[in-house]
C-alpha cells in the first residue's frame, strides 16, 4: 500500500465551521493532518485556540511551502476566490466551503485545475454531510442519469416544515429558524432561493458536466407561500418542499431548476423534515436512490472538509468525467412546467400565456389554479413572483416538448372541451 | 486527463443478473466495455443473445490474455470461490456479486489481493445499487464510525411490509412475496438471515476493518415473528424490520448482529418499505445519514456490477483503510442487549438469564416479556430460537459493559424493587 501524503494545512476563516474543523481534527488523530496556521478578519475576538496559530495576513498561509493545503471556510466570496486563485497557482490543493464562490467563478476554477493540476475539493458546498458530489463523481459514471432532485437549503426546510407540522405562518416560521440558528438574520439568501440556486450550480456541473451560472437558473424560493397553500397541499396529500431539480428530456437536453414544488408523500423528499437535506437520483438501472443527511451547521459541514481533507492524503482530484472524458449535456428552457399558482386576483395572471389550464378555484379569497406552460414564460418575466402570487410546481411537474401536443389533446378531452 | 483502460469482459453466469448486465451494456457506450465470452453451466437454454458469445468452458474466459476483467454473477459459491481465485492469478480484475462465497473467504479474498496486486469490486454484494462498500471505503475514512445499521435483505422486508400494512400472516406474506418473485422458492437463506448475515459480514469489513466469518456473527430471520408480535409493535408505535447492526463500544470494539428490531416511526428505516434497502451511518460529525435504493433484481444488480466495471477503467482498487491503515476494529460480544421475547409458555424462558426483566405480559395466550441480557447467553444458546419463540431487538438496543450497573440500578428502583 502507498504511504500517505502528510498533509499541512492552512485555514482560512474561525467561524463555526473553521473552529468545528479545528476541534474535528483534534479528535482524529490518524488522520495525521495538522493545522499550521489559521488567517483570521477579526484579530481581537476571543478564540478556543492558541493565539501563535492565529495570523491576519494571507501571504503568511499562501507563501508557506509547508502548507500543501489550503482550506478555506470564509463568508466573503470575493477574497475567497483570490484566495483559492493563488494557493491552486502557488501549487497547493484547496478545500473550499464557499457555495456562492464556487457557483459564480465555475469556469474559472475548472481553468485553474486544468492549468494547475491542482486538486480542488468542496463536498461541504452542497449538502454538507451528504457525499453527494463524490457519488456523483464516482458513482454515476454512465449515460443513464435521468434525473436528479434534491432538498439543498435547510433553512428552507425548517420552515416549510413548521408552516405544515405547525400550522405556523411563513414569518412566525422564519422567526423561529432564526431564533434556533437555522436561518440568517438576514435571511434572503436562504428564503429567496439564492442558496440553493448555488448549490444546484455546483451539483449540475458534477451530475451532467453542465457549466452554468446561478443567474442562468429559473429560481425561486419560498417567500411568497402562504397558509392557504399550505391547505391546498394537505388536501391534496401533498407536502411543500424548495427542491432543485435536474431532468434529462428526450432530446439529451436537461431541463433544470430551484422552485417551491408539491411533494408526494410516498416521495422520500417527503421524509426530509426540519433542517435535513436529502437527495434521490433517478438512473436507468438503480432505479431509484435516496441520500439523507444534515445538509448544514459547523460539525456536518466540518466533517465534510474532513471527508475532503482525507481523500488529499491519497491525491484525490475530482475527473469531471461527464464534463471531460464524455459529451457534457446542455441546459435548456424549451420544455414545459406544469405548475400551481396562488393568487388574489385573476388580473395579475396572464392566461394566455397557459397551455392549458385544468384545474381552478375562483371565489374564494385566495384563488388558485393549475396549468402548463412554457418554461422561457416564466424565465423571461417575473408577474409570477409579483403581486404576492405563489407559484409551486406540481409533482414530477417537467412535461417533454414531444408529449405536449398529445398531453394536451388528452386534457382537453378530460375537460370535456373537445 | 489520463486515457481510460480499454475492457475486455468474460462473464460468468446469464441468469437474470448476466442477462441484465448484457441489456446494460448494450445500453451504455460511452463506457467502451464489452463481453468478449460468457461461460454458462447448462449449453441447452435459450438465451437472448448470439450463440458465439458463449461457451461451458471457463478456460475460455480464464486463459484468454485479450480478457482483463472477470464478471463474475453465478449461484455456485464453490465454483465462484475458484473462479475468483484464477482470475486474480492470472492478472485479471475481477467484479463479484456473490456475497455468500465472498463473506466465506473473506479473508483468502483479501490475502490474493495483496498477493496479485489486482482489483476486487463487490458493491453488488451488499444493498446492490446503493454505493454502500464505495462510500464506506472513500468516505468515512476517519475513527469516527460510531454505528452503522442497514436493511439488507430485501425479500425479508417484502414480508414484513406486507405483515405490517396488510396484515399478513407470515406465511401469507412469504407465498405473496413468492408470487411476486421477491423469494426464492426455498426460502431459508433469506427468511432465516443467512443471506442478510453473509452481506454484514462483507459491510463490517469495509466499515471497521473487521475480518471475520458469518458464522461468528450472532443472526436470525424472521421466521418465528408472530402476527401478535406486530401488534405489539403497531401499539408501542414501532415498525419491526430485520435489522444488521453494528455499534462501536466505548472499550473501542465493535458489537454486530442481524436481528429482527423495533424501529421507531422517526428512524429513517422506517421508511424503507417492501422490497427497498437502507442504511443509516452515524458518524463523529455528519451525524446520521442515510442511504435508501433497491437492494436486489436483476438492473439494480447489474448497475452495481456496472459502476465497479466503470471504477476498473481507473484501476480503482478497495484500499481497505480501515484494516491496513488504521489499527482496525475488533468485533467482540462482551455486551449487554434490551429485547422484546414472545413465547408460548414461561417454561421455555430461561428467566434466571436475564439482568433485569423491566416488562411482562404473563396473561394472554401469547405471552411477552422485555428485558436485558448479555449477548453471550444468546451466541451459546438456542432457547431463543426454538419452541415459537420470538426475539425481538428493542430500538437502540445495545448496552455497553460500562454502562449496565447505573442502568440496572435505575430500572429496578423505577420498578420499585428497591
Amino acid at each position: 500500500m502507498e504511504a500517505h501524503k502528510q498533509l499541512t494545512i492552512g485555514l482560512f476563516g474561525f467561524g463555526v465551521v473553521g473552529e468545528g474543523l479545528y476541534k474535528v481534527l483534534q479528535q482524529t488523530p490518524s488522520l495525521k493532518a495538522g493545522i499550521k496556521k489559521v488567517c483570521i478578519k477579526n484579530p481581537e475576538k476571543k478564540r478556543n485556540a492558541p493565539a501563535s496559530l492565529f495570523t491576519t495576513n494571507k501571504n503568511d498561509l499562501l507563501n508557506d511551502p509547508e502548507i500543501n493545503v489550503i482550506v478555506e471556510v470564509i463568508d466573503d466570496s470575493v477574497a475567497a476566490f483570490d484566495i483559492v486563485q493563488t494557493a491552486l497557482k502557488n501549487g497547493k490543493s484547496v478545500v473550499s466551503a464557499s457555495k456562492k464562490m464556487i457557483a459564480e467563478n465555475l469556469q474559472a476554477i475548472l481553468t485553474l485545475q486544468q492549468e494547475t493540476g491542482q486538486s480542488f475539493l468542496c463536498e461541504s458546498a452542497a449538502c454538507a454531510s451528504i457525499p453527494v458530489i463524490r457519488n456523483l463523481e464516482e458513482y454515476y459514471d454512465n449515460d443513464l442519469l435521468h434525473s436528479i432532485k434534491a432538498i439543498v437549503n435547510g433553512s428552507t426546510n425548517f420552515i416549510l416544515t413548521k408552516m405544515f407540522e405547525e400550522k405556523l405562518s411563513f414569518s412566525e416560521a422564519l422567526l423561529l429558524a432564526q431564533q434556533l440558528g437555522f436561518a440568517e438574520s438576514n435571511p434572503k439568501l436562504d428564503v429567496e432561493g439564492y442558496d440553493a440556486v448555488n448549490k444546484w450550480t455546483i451539483l449540475l456541473n458534477h451530475a451532467y458536466g453542465i457549466v452554468t451560472h446561478p443567474d442562468r437558473i429559473l429560481f425561486s424560493g419560498i417567500q411568497n407561500i402562504q397558509g392557504s397553500d399550505a391547505a391546498v397541499a394537505r388536501e391534496k396529500s401533498y407536502d411543500i418542499k424548495l427542491i432543485a431539480q435536474a431532468k434529462k428530456l428526450k432530446n439529451g437536453k436537461v431541463a433544470a431548476f430551484v422552485l417551491p414544488q408539491f411533494v408526494e408523500l410516498s416521495d422520500p423528499l417527503s421524509f426530509v423534515k426540519n433542517e435535513y437535506n436529502g437527495v434521490v437520483i433517478e438512473s436507468g438501472f438503480a432505479d431509484k436512490q435516496f441520500f439523507y443527511g444534515k445538509g448544514a451547521g459547523s460539525f456536518p459541514t466540518a466533517s465534510a472538509v474532513l471527508s475532503d481533507i482525507a481523500a488529499l492524503r491519497y491525491n484525490y482530484k475530482y475527473e469531471y468525467k461527464k464534463l471531460y472524458h464524455h459529451k457534457p449535456h446542455l441546459l435548456t428552457n424549451d420544455y414545459y412546467l406544469k405548475v400551481y399558482l396562488s393568487f388574489d386576483d385573476w388580473k395579475y395572471i396572464p392566461r394566455e400565456e397557459f397551455e392549458w389550464i385544468e384545474e381552478w378555484h375562483a371565489q374564494a379569497e385566495r384563488k388558485y389554479l393549475i396549468g402548463v406552460l412554457h418554461c422561457e414564460k416564466l424565465v423571461s418575466a417575473k408577474w409570477w413572483k409579483s403581486n404576492n402570487t405563489s407559484l409551486i410546481l406540481t409533482p414530477d411537474p417537467v412535461i417533454d416538448n414531444l408529449d405536449i401536443i398529445h398531453l394536451k389533446k388528452r386534457s382537453l378531452e378530460l375537460a370535456g372541451v373537445v
